[in-house]
């Protein structure tokens, strides 16, 4: 284990309640900036936000420009043309409001305004050399933790692909968290978003990448999302479980850009790619399954988690501790309705093979994995959810 | 208590033994930049650390001028007069390395090289306009935590007072935390100034502006410091207790920047201004006293204090847990030496109502206090060290 770790975030963040309207006060940084853009989707303007942030935006004498057509699981083609109706216009700040879809375009065009780099060829690994346009990222799910990551995720529909660009330049100046944004999710989202959002923090505590400030992220992450995943499906105006939704996804991100994440997200990109099961969901049916593969290394990581995100009553064994972990986390892919099969999403047996092929491709976050997984080991693994 | 929260640091921190050596590796962000500033103290260049820094810019293709004197607790006089050496230079990134008295000068310096502002109006409260040039800041102590906060504390020795500054603009670019740099501090100073970091953390988790980011940072630190801070004092070459030190004083930095101290720091500036009382040994002295007034306040507070430092081996009540939290604080300052009573000091009775005047007047943290406390009050915990 190396014994330097790296750790980068936004340099603000403001959390609460009434964040969106108090944006006015969060200005400050971004004195002297004229003009706006707002990148979101739609159901944000049907919602009155952005006239919010426009009102706010005007009182501090900054004109602003609105794109919501953002769509989820952007394309390449998506973003280089919906950039081609910007590409002129001498904007200075920007603001991306939404899912992690709308907040990776918003980081692609900072930074295209100010390289003269394409996304394609970001995709193949250009270097970014120039800081972006300032940003300031409002998340409107709790999962990705997009708004405190270096990553930008594009889709790739001809070759059935995802591929992620990293740029430090991706880091935005402010994060605002507001949890009333996040009450209108639907439920599956909520569900599907949450699990990935625990996903990420258990993968970076069991990383190989794993050190003591991804660990306190990953921790506190997942005390956050343990105690208040079900409450906010079943209630999704219950606000102080939004939020805590909302923190423990941020921490998520934070933890993930510091440790990265592992085999199970190694695992759901193919399926991703080839059978659109949505990411968390994925997440969510292989994470049981990959962590009894990973067990025998990670035993006293697991009883570290159980323990602090409250199942242990007393002290029990490493083996135990597991057991009650894993039995936790099928538990809540039950109660959240999310199915644990790939059968109803029309995978196949004879698919196997070159869904283990493409996730043991996937070397980037295999070699964050505890355990080295072969081929037939992940091949393994699909089968159990057949 | 207000529902919005804010949270702001650097944006990026390179955590662990060797991470000095590792400066090159950390530069990209600050490509481009011809002439760097370091600025530090005598012992740094004795030690070889300047040359190890040297070395790694010139790497780079960055030149460099260094600064080595740096006196402890600077005065406005002392940070001009410096500055004006450097004044007419164009450098474009500075590097502090030493203890919170450099690190201080270093976020002084960076802004006065871009704004027209002297250090003396910044005392009385004019705005520092723009940002500085970018810094990169590297504690050899762990105490103030510095280094992620929007502080710089100068010294007005006529007035026999201490000011804090405050600017968002004091934030650095980069933090480097390699505890291999603390190894060489005094007993003395490991002691007061890690138990000014504890005292950050537990005011900042009591604090009437505590949240749930807060909290998080302050109870890390609380356990960091907990478990290695007799270690770092009894065996100072211990470089896992001086990590946790480090890392628990920056995330005490992260903590007070976000919720604030309160009563315990009030209380102890006087200490400082007119008795020369080392800042950590005066808050140490305080701290269970402080505690004690504030008891009726705080007790879920301190028993979840107590819970996480590990001193509840069942349930107890929260009264049962303050009281062997407060005894915990005794017992430390007792095993670090830190004197226990203000005569050793030249306190004497007769100055203690001019000093808790001047406590009382400090009214941004005596704010932050949960119970308010009257004049009297605090002549009464003065009264008790004597
Ligand atoms: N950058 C990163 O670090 C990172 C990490 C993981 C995933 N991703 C990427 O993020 C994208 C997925 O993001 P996501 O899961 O946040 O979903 P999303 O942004 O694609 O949004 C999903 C749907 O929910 C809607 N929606 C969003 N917020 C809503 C709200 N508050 N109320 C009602 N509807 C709302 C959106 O309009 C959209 O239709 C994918 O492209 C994925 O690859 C990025
Ligand atoms: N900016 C803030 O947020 C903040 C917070 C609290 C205090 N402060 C200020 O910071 C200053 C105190 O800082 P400090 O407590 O870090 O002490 P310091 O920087 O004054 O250093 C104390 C002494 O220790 C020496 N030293 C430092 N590191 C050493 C090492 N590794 N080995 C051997 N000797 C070493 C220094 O050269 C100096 O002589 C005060 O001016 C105080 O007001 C600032
Ligand atoms: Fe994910
Ligand atoms: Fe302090």
């Amino acid at each position: 284990m190396s014994t330097i770790h790296t750790f980068q975030t936004s340099k603000r963040v403001v959390l609460g309640k009434g964040a969106l309207e108090n944006l006015r006060n969060q200005l400050f940084p971004f004195e002297g900036a004229k003009r706006v853009l707002i990148v979101s989707s739609p159901f944000l303007k049907k919602n009155g936000y952005i006239d919010l942030i426009g009102k706010q935006l005007n009182d501090a004498n900054m004109e602003y420009d609105v794109i919501t057509d953002i769509e989820p699981e952007p394309t390449i083609e998506h973003i280089e043309t919906t950039f081609k109706r910007i590409n002129r216009h001498p904007f200075d700040l920007m603001i991306g409001i939404g899912g992690g879809s709308v907040l990776d375009v918003t980081k692609l065009f900072s930074v295209l305004l100010k390289n003269d780099v394409s996304v394609k060829e970001m995709t193949k690994g250009k270097t970014i050399s120039n800081k972006g346009v300032p940003m300031i990222l409002i998340p409107t799910t709790s999962g990705t933790g997009s708004e405190v990551t270096p990553n930008s995720i594009v889709t790739l529909p001809d070759e059935e692909l995802k591929i992620g660009i990293v740029s430090p330049h991706f880091l935005p100046d402010l994060v605002l968290l507001d949890p009333t944004l996040t009450v209108t999710l639907p439920k599956t989202i909520t569900a599907a978003t949450g699990m990935d959002a625990f996903t990420h923090s258990f993968e970076s505590f069991i990383s190989n990448k794993a050190n003591p400030i991804s660990d306190m992220y990953a921790l506190e992450s997942m005390r956050l999302i343990s105690r208040s995943i079900v409450n906010a499906y079943e209630n999704g105006s219950d606000i102080n479980a939004r939020q805590d939704m909302l923190l423990g996804s941020t921490y998520g991100g934070m933890a993930l850009t510091s440790a990265g994440t592992a085999a199970v997200h190694a695992l759901a990109y193919p399926l991703g790619g080839k059978f659109n099961i949505a990411h968390g969901e994925a997440n969510s049916m292989l994470l049981p399954h990959v962590t009894l593969a990973n067990l025998d290394h990670i035993e006293d990581r697991m009883k570290t988690i159980a323990r602090e995100i409250g199942l242990l009553e007393k002290d029990e064994s490493a083996r135990y501790a597991s057991e009650l972990l894993i039995d936790q986390i099928v538990r809540w892919t039950q109660t959240l309705n999310i199915p644990q099969d790939l059968k109803s999403y029309g995978v196949k047996e004879e698919d196997v093979p070159a869904l283990a092929e493409a996730a043991s491709n996937v070397t980037r976050l295999m070699n964050n994995n505890p355990k080295k997984l072969s081929v037939l080991d992940i091949e393994k693994i699909y089968r159990k959810l057949l």
